[in-house]
């Protein structure tokens, strides 16, 4: 509990309005998409001007309060579930506005509350493009998505979050502003701190400010499905579109158990009866779009598949929609999913779409497969029941063992999912004692309080 | 001066062959390529083997020696001249494999001291692209490119070292193993090291191996250069092109100064009437480069430049040679070359340009300017002579000023030449007092001891 004249500090800051301590307030605040324990924070505070961030940081550090920053709270390893020891959460809806689209240097500046898809519409009527797209962009915001260098559907050949950001400013425990980055596409003034804060997980600062690399779009795309009688076909046929060196904005994988609950839930005409189905989708200039089109298809016809092209954008529209789709679908069928991102070098896809049936064979259990196959990063999704105690033992364990595949196949534990709480655990397996050992003493220096998200990424 | 008996701990580590006490020797790796006194350090320990890096960075840090790592000492700032209080120089010369070039899943895994451009042309024989290419690639080492993140003429289109790197090892100033990255696309296990690590200037970790992105190669492509005779029209016509969202693989400034001094050193028949050049290549799919170039020579010509396509790749070359020997014509016109990289959005070039040629009027220096301008990055190349101290001095004042100019546009003071010894001076005026503070703050826990390339970045 904190005493009234504390929460009348962090009133006069941000405003009566934008300070919420009642039980109702403060429960929406204490989870997120992870299957994790709810908890409940101390107070919830809502900036309305980017200044106000630092004072709020300070004062929690001043008090030793630990912050937990939230977006729109889709993170799935728990980085947005708050510290139990008097957590304040620092919501940025209340700063979400696009200060700068230069259509010259082809770059952005925004506050950390814009929502993803909102930013990304903006830019797109100015005729560029934003290519990042996590599956939460509908909702999640770019100050989250950087927190947790979010991935998505076009990270293959377009790349991940960290590839977007130029620059970024924040604050650190003591309300002073940092900088780092620029509005140039070239900058090494200084140590790449925005490179260090994208995935930090919001454990080193409370970003302010964001600068952002937009691109030209592409002129052309094509979309297509490709149906499989056969699982580890697909899989084969993800290897060998890489190796024939066409790089696809996306290639995404669904094994039947997805496509089912997806059909059920969607009714967008998927094949029921497939083993696996791809999802591709090729763009760029028109003449590359025909010839990668092309390579692909050839690349699916020699694995026997058989290959829907989307006529229209409607079409296409309604392959994206069903892959969109695959998340909640799955979530509907039990009441606890289990959503994993382990990822492997692309060609290991074939050993780790059978490992991950052999898991659930072995343990039992209920496991959709879907994912961004082109990257390596599927996400295997168990149904369960949490509340099934034996079930969930045999879930942890499964989970246990798709980790060690994953590493043992020279892959990693997080894609882009982030390693919150749910993931801290594992790290020293993939990583070294000394890189454990190194980020602590780092977040000590910078955090010594540990106020910043405690617990989240390295433990502790 | 060292002991006996600790020369003789190095010589233990990595062989009595690979520890170099005499003076001649220590000479030779006392200074880089920024304009800096030579250090001469104290003793120059060359590993064979990846874990004797672990063994001499203890070492060193229970002796309290600072050490400097050296590639090829390329350095434009200073940040490979030793430290004067028993500097030890740690050469990656002797760790040249290329451990592994993975075709299907488009990465390569090096030793640190692998020479960039003998890396590239490694990779191109398999069909595949390593498209970083400083200025330096001949005789630069990764390792080396990766510490600066190191820039070059393809960063408009393909982005800079860091842009490639997936994943490092290195050691800790306690001699243990730091791990992070990954072979995958996508990686967010534990902190972004990695990307701090880009750009550290060899202050924060010493780097063991190196994970490295390829890409396919682009099919095709096509260069030209463009003739002008008024410079400002060149930049306008450099702004122009991006504004087109056309997206050149290099777009190259050179200004009278520099083509007379390339035509007098290479006789290539450069224009050295013209006031300034373009050159410009564009890349990708056949189809894509016809279109690209078209709406380049388009935007040229509305600039009423003259144009020459190059015929055939021997012309091709021929352009890129003149461009990459700027920098050793414009050396050989006077003893001193103060050679700087400051850099602003690409619609500023215009206004750089003409801030530069104000700036040796009013200085009364001679300043050759050539660069990447469609990164923004423009290399204002002074020619003077140290020792003549009142022309030093206005050369201080002039790099001052191109200083204040840059950042008065809202651009950097590096783009990608690092800022080592030669600018950490300036840093606080384009960043905060807190970024220093926070900068310094991780590098004190990082190194405690402060023997990892003291005095670089961030001072101190």
């Amino acid at each position: 509990m904190l005493s009234e004249s504390l929460i009348k500090e962090f009133k006069t800051i941000v405003g009566d309005e934008n300070v919420f301590d009642n039980e109702a307030d403060r429960q929406c605040y204490s989870y997120d998409s992870a299957v994790l324990d709810a908890v409940v924070p101390a107070l919830v505070v809502r900036p309305t001007e980017t200044t106000q961030i630092g004072q709020v940081v300070k004062l929690c550090n001043e008090n030793g309060l630990p912050i937990t920053v939230r977006g729109a709270g889709t993170n799935l390893s728990g980085g947005t579930i708050p510290d139990p020891r008097d957590g304040v959460v620092v919501l940025t809806n209340g700063l979400t506005k696009i200060l700068e689209i230069n259509e010259q240097d082809l770059y952005a500046v925004v506050q950390p509350g814009v929502v993803t898809a909102k930013f990304a519409a903006e830019v797109a009527k100015r005729g560029l493009f934003y290519p990042p797209d996590p599956g939460s962009q509908a909702v999640s915001t770019i100050a989250g998505n950087v927190a947790e260098n979010a991935g998505g559907l076009r990270g293959l050949k377009y790349g991940v979050t960290k590839d977007y950001v130029m620059g970024i400013e924040f604050y650190d425990v003591n309300g002073g502003l940092v900088k780092t980055g620029s509005r140039t596409v070239k900058c090494v003034t200084g140590y790449n701190l925005a490179g260090l804060m994208a995935a930090s997980e919001g454990t080193l600062g409370v970003f302010s400010e964001i600068i952002l690399k937009l691109v030209p779009p592409p002129r052309a795309s094509k979309a297509m499905m490709a149906v499989f009688d056969d699982i580890n076909k697909a899989s084969e046929a993800v290897a060998g579109i890489i190796a024939a060196h066409v790089v696809p904005c996306t290639l995404e994988f669904m094994d039947q158990a997805s496509i089912r609950y997806v059909e059920d839930y969607t009714k967008a005409g998927l094949p029921v009866h497939a083993e696996a189905i791809l999802l591709i989708e090729v763009d760029g200039h028109p003449g590359q779009v025909e010839d990668d089109a092309a390579r692909v298809e050839q690349v699916l016809k020699s694995t026997g598949a058989e290959i829907q092209v989307a006529k229209d954008a409607e079409e296409k529209f309604k392959l994206w929609e069903a892959r969109r789709n695959a998340l909640p679908a799955l979530a509907r069928a039990k009441p606890t999913t289990v959503l994993e991102d382990a990822t492997v070098p692309r060609s290991q896809i074939p050993a780790m779409v059978k490992a991950i049936n052999d898991i659930a064979a072995k343990y039992q259990i209920n496991i959709g497969t879907f994912g961004h196959a082109g990257d390596g990063n599927l996400h295997p999704t168990i149904l369960c029941d949490r509340r099934d105690k034996k079930e969930f033992e045999r879930v942890e364990h499964a989970v246990d063992e798709i980790f060690d595949v994953a590493l043992s196949l020279k892959g990693t534990l997080s894609g882009e999912h982030g390693i919150g709480m749910a993931k801290s655990k594992w790290m020293e397996k993939e990583t070294s004692r000394a890189t454990i050992d190194f980020s602590l003493n780092m977040k000590r220096a910078i955090d010594p309080n540990n106020i910043l998200n405690p617990g989240k990424i390295i433990g502790g």
